[in-house]
């Protein structure tokens, strides 16, 4: 647990970084929402202020007056239990409140919530403050993903940053890292904050294998493209094969073939493609079928969790092979924060690692992500295993 | 034909009145596209600008240097002639242009075009300029109902002015013209301006008809709805009771009950229902089903053209009886323009007269406005006819 | 009115006739529903027995014994005054009744109504007799074209009769029909069965066409596909040319390009195309496109009832220009029957004429057919006009 | 491995049993598929011959003569690697070949194959005909559960079998099984045949747990039902929770409530339910529901395998926890047999143990079945577990 002075600052730092991640957008960027998956950046910023107003400041300071009592059904997400909110799909037709509305709504509550703080600083509290700069966090993440969706689905294909590299490249040489058979330790035990679904600190038999001491990079990748990986059915899961043929998939998202070179969108624009870099933005689709056509395989969850200490991570979340259970001893959390993981644990893959816009602090070797199989907005690359 | 001045000034008028119309929207308001029909106010900026664009200055300025040559892309609508266009439902997806970017564009392209018109306005351009003025007029009245679409399904329900009245009274007594049948002429025949669907003077027989003075009422048609007029099959279409059960359609669009009172969302907000005040937002197939409560029916658009000079019009766009379809001697334009109207001429209704948002000087009693029957984010209204 | 005899023979060799159609057909055939305006022919052969049931058998005999209260559910097409019906997709997944069991109730009916009819037959009831057998033989027309959709999507192709000829050449030399501007009586108004939708004789007013006098053939229309027709947006109507994209659609329904030959489906089974023969199962939109290309148009049902003296017809329905709307004078039937036309006047095209499998004694030059735009699995045809 | 005589008499007799399934179908029972997931009978029986032929008879019978060259189009299901196959939703159009060709094509393929065997039973050959006939005991349990399917949604409700009892109650008292932690095997490892998914016996490590000795019966999932577990969000994951409102499920499939009483629909037709029957026809979203509702869980299928010794099962398919993945040392097979399992091994269940229309010696504990976990039309059930 950390003392006062440390987690509010470390809140004020969080809301600032999030706004931070905005900076370079128009007005206008703020509001549209592309694809169900994609929020639009005013959404996030009104939701992860309405998480602490509604868990901390509404539950805790009797004196706390609401901003706008409205606000609760706009920024609501997916918590059933809080109320009607409304449907996803029409977040972003949301013109009001206008972006300046919800920057006074965010310092306000910025500004309410340090205050109320100060001087009640309970451990109970001090956890659910935790747990909302972890919620923001999270969307600081999106934000940046959203963020590269709705620019590089422009026409003009608008540069984010000068700056901000997004391909980081492996120096080292490829080579296979051996894991002996033998029952393994897995799940969050430290003191550390953590999220609900990685708790349980539980015991995995694991039979020898090895796996990669690097991600998979778009040379690689671009052979299997050469090679036809796109049109043969043998190396595709069927819903997958499905998936490509009704949305004509020819490469990962965001590639562009122009006079007969593949480019990529990027923060900076649009780039030929860097052959060194790993590949990202696939699909767990995509990911299985390029595992298959070179004869190996993605690694478990519990491998990927047991090998990651000889191995660099962090640049890519790199999709497993195991589908988002729960943990032998998983309990969700009472209340409405039982929401955030447990009802999303069917039809999903873990990826785990971290990206490049994974926030500061936010990731760590248990941290279990998921997604849809045939998602592919997020920083998403592939690392092998075999026996 | 008009002389030079007094075109060049009508032009200068028109493109002020369109950026009138936007004033009180939020930067954000400029954006979304919440429904297929509904275009962000920022495309119909862009989009009445890319027609003067395309269609003057690139044809016959050879010294006219585009303003960005991307533009054409993103702002023509349905002219298949001119290239490739992005996908009307992506329309809502375009963050940039910014608004600034597309009011740089209105002001470059109405400078050029107006530095242009002074020295070469031949009959040809004038002519040109004159459909280019009345487009931009049925987009000022798109304008209107779009910004009214995107604020009144906002669930704050903002305000767009607190003066537009849009709710107009008729306080003549409801009675009944009388007809005589006979052969009349229809269509457009003077040489002001008029679009194609007009031309063609010709000639149609109408039998004995009787049509009503006065359009139907807020208090009418709440009697339809208190009479159980929505459960009732026998007053609908069969597509238009699929339609009301597909989309669990009970009342107009923008009617609210609250508290069981009828409330209705204007452009000054919500309000209660004024019973005095015309029946708007109803859709065509609620327009057929009123009139076969009431044991009577729609007038025809020939009915409505013949009879026009017996009452006023312009509060609402009329449904009539009549399917959108070409005129005896009709011709569709040449080049692009021909794909103004003819394409159209299939599965659609045609309303007569204009609203309370129409553009001054847009209308006529020969105009032909078109939608489809489901539709009704349109100022839309009943007036009865029988034999 | 025809006397007592007369009708009770006409009644029953309807019903003969309608069992006769499905004389080649196997067991399975009569289940399917390959699309949602394809019903099965066992379905057919309920809802005509259906219809005499319930109309004038449950209505008029007080000592009438229902074969099976059940069937009322099953076999109601779109009565819905009648009571629940089955959902219109829901048809082709019926396995019971079994086939057997409604040539039952078919047999059934007919013997309860004819041996009530014989003494029983009031004005009242021979019209809705009447009515059952022009019904009947309406479904006698759908059932040879569902059975052909049935057959003629099967891979094996079966043929349906060696013996069925449904291409009627015709042999006369094209020539244009004038007819002078005018006043004409329109609509059905002898003692004669007709559809409600016919009547009410009335005026319109026509001004100087010509129209042909004869169909266009396939080999006229091939012309039409090799110069392109389906690839140049020019001659379609703006939901047409959408259509023919999303549907993949290239040629008319049931023809087949195999080793650079086209070949059409027929009751025969696969043959090639005649060049001769009238041009057949296409849409609406393709007509009017066909059309286009030409720089002719289609008629109006009006222009067609008009000059249907001048040309033979009923060897394909004719499409025309006018859309499916009432009468001045429209007054749809009370009670159940009033259903059977009015509900459907909007988006609708009205052909003219009568086809190869129409029955006989089932159309006039006053008859009113009706289908969407974009539907072609109907006997349907090209017959052009101009100024 | 079978000896010749062994494994003809095996095949002979499966063949049979497929054909006494159907034999209380009518000839239009065999045609129909309701909805994507339940074939027409007749194509089971025609797809399970075409598996023997193309790859039996064709591969390895120089002199076999084919016996429709366009039944291979027609019969093939899913595997690419044989060619084109007809669109899966409309294997319910094909009227033809009829239910009698179909017949013939089974008795044609039972003679050649089984002649053919006398003579030629390699052990290759041998494995390919063993494959076979479990690929044809699986189709018998699909073929009782589409033909319920087909006669359960018909609105007559017939009777399948007068005698055929499909709810077996339990009749031991419910206690909780105890199974210590430690390191298990599973997967398959014996001799006998078995399916690729259970191949690569390999250790897994289980934490202490408790398993139920029996099903849940209707009575306790009454229960849930009447204590609103339907209408609380708490119980469901997300995707279960809109499935059940948007196909507003209300209890399991064939579930009826008359005259509030709930019934359920039998092959014996439809009768009052039995309160201590096990509970069928669940989703894994409702049995997951159920489990929250009990504050327990589903087993893993690990767990499952464990304990199976210590219950009785075979009565219902077993809905577990664990996602269909492939197995640590997971290889599959060779050519077009490699698409049985592999690639489905995403987006699925497990379930486990058997239903009361599997197919003799078809079943056995490390038997993987998968479905989708909204699918409810085969006999699955609920065990449940925990810590």
């Amino acid at each position: 647990m950390l003392i006062t002075n440390e987690i509010i600052s470390n809140f004020l730092q969080t809301r600032i970084a999030t706004e931070e991640i905005c900076a370079p957008l128009t007005q206008e960027d703020y509001v549209v929402q592309p694809i169900e998956n994609v929020s639009p950046p005013k959404w996030h910023l009104g939701h992860t202020t309405w998480f602490f107003e509604e868990f901390i400041l509404k539950q805790y300071n009797p004196d706390y007056k609401e901003f706008d009592s409205q606000f609760s059904y706009i920024f609501n997400s997916y918590y059933e239990s809080v109320g009607d909110k409304i449907l996803r799909t029409d977040r972003g037709n949301l013109t009001r409140p206008s972006v300046e509305e919800v920057y006074k709504y965010r310092d306000y509550v910025t500004n309410c919530l340090s205050e109320f703080l100060d001087d009640n600083l309970t451990e109970e509290i001090s956890s659910l403050v935790t747990i909302g700069i972890h919620h923001e966090k999270q969307h600081q993440e999106l934000l940046f993903t959203d963020i590269k969706y709705i620019l590089g689905n422009n026409p003009l294909l608008p540069h984010y940053s000068e700056t901000f590299e997004e391909n980081l490249i492996e120096k080292q040489k490829s080579k296979w890292i051996k894991i002996p058979e033998g029952t393994y330790e897995i799940g969050h035990a430290t003191n550390d904050f953590c999220f609900d679904n990685e708790l349980g600190k539980h015991k995995v038999f694991l039979h020898n294998y090895k796996i990669s001491n690097k991600l998979i990079t778009n040379e690689e990748y671009l052979e299997f493209i050469n090679d036809g990986g796109y049109n043969n059915f043998n190396f595709w899961h069927a819903e997958g094969w499905d998936w490509i043929r009704a949305n004509t998939i020819k490469a990962p998202l965001y590639w562009h073939k122009i006079d007969n070179e593949w480019h990529q969108y990027t923060f900076k624009g649009l780039k030929p493609i860097n052959l060194e870099a790993p590949i990202t933005h696939v699909s767990y689709y995509e990911a299985f079928a390029y595992a298959e056509w070179r004869g190996l395989r993605l690694p478990t969850e519990f491998e990927w969790e047991v090998a990651q200490d000889y191995f660099d991570w962090g640049k890519r979340w790199e999709w497993t092979e195991s589908a988002y259970l729960p943990y032998p001893y998983y309990k969700k959390a009472a209340g409405a924060l039982g929401e955030y993981n447990g009802k999303f644990m069917v039809n999903q893959k873990v990826l785990r690692g971290g990206s490049v816009v994974t926030s500061k602090d936010h990731t760590r070797y248990t941290y279990r992500n998921f997604f849809h199989p045939h998602l592919r907005w997020q920083f998403t690359g592939i690392r092998l295993a075999k026996r």
